[in-house]
């Protein structure tokens, strides 16, 4: 029976192999998988079926972007390509995901690079494991004057943003402002964005 | 971008249609929707073909059991085809996951019969939305002796169990005991499975 390993038989080993893969997926584990697995099988026209050609699509199209490390469907990515983002400005994330965050702001019109992690000792993710040489490059190459960096607010997302500043002497390097998030309320923050928002306090 | 809807680009468009299909997985929301397909994207041909091909498979051979209603790839399921099975016994079932639930318990070993819902006054199910007038076909045809009701412990499950035992007169009817669950807690059980459990209580 699904699930179970053991036991399986001729009729349920798509079934099982299914629940399997769905169960690696990031949030999802072997219960959370079955469910899903079930609800796919019952709704097979609506949804299963979508899900398998868009799937076998994106595995065949999705590519990294060769400038910035996004993911799109070409050598270059349509944020890359775009005419109407500005050059200049580069923002620095750690991940697909974070550049995916940033664009539902819609604060940044400029250009993106992906370094694809955070540097960090402890996994030993050294400069040339990420893109950091692509971005010095890039920096040269296209007259960038301004990089934001828009790295998590972890130990080693600051060791990060601080090497990559290193490396960018005569560049203007800004960061995102750390401070209480929009609808936080005080109590419920942690001591230390407190104090970065008291340190940080402007003219009201 | 994806997860953004407006703005979308001929190069995200699979992406985006991606994202907005496991979102409505259970289980899933946007956020993890598209942290799995970042994830699946970067594993291609560990996770994401496999998944494509194994859902293809099971959307084009997985159908419901005529007998029980589980899941296989042929008319009958395995289960009901199987002749290790014990005839005579017939254990009811809200929904395949229960189904799978009590085969990973490995303590029943006769066939199954899932209704694919409860009773519900609320939802408007009645007897002839589920699989209620099948059960009472099968325990003629097949000689049943016992029916085992593993519903669950909801008004509507336990109305349901009512239900069906009304409709079977001479047949042995019995359902899952009631009691405090393996490792279970007192003090983290609520009050009516302590009651139900001391009610129950049976010589040590």
């Amino acid at each position: 029976m699904p699930g179970r390993g053991a036991g399986m038989s001729e009729d349920t080993r798509d079934i099982e192999a299914l629940i399997d893969l769905m169960a690696r997926l990031p949030g999802l584990g072997p219960r959370s998988a079955r469910r899903a697995v079930l609800h796919l099988i019952k709704k097979r026209r609506q949804q299963l079926i979508p899900l398998a050609e868009t799937l076998a699509r994106v595995g065949a199209t999705a590519r990294e972007c060769v400038t910035c490390g996004n993911i799109g469907t070409a050598d270059q990515c349509d944020i890359c390509r775009s005419e109407k983002r500005a050059n200049g400005q580069i923002c620095v994330v750690e991940d697909v995901a974070d550049l995916w965050a940033m664009e539902r702001g819609q604060a940044f019109r400029g250009r993106y690079h992906v370094l694809g992690g955070t540097l960090s000792a402890l996994d030993a993710v050294g400069p040339e494991d990420l893109r950091i040489p692509q971005l010095v490059a890039r920096i040269a190459d296209e007259g960038v004057g301004e990089i934001i960096l828009a790295l998590p607010a972890t130990v080693d997302g600051q060791t990060t943003a601080h090497y990559i500043a290193d490396q960018l002497p005569g560049v203007t390097v800004t960061s995102l402002a750390q401070g209480v998030p929009m609808g936080g309320e005080l109590d419920y923050l942690d001591d230390g964005t407190i104090t970065a928002a008291f340190k940080a306090r402007r003219a009201f």
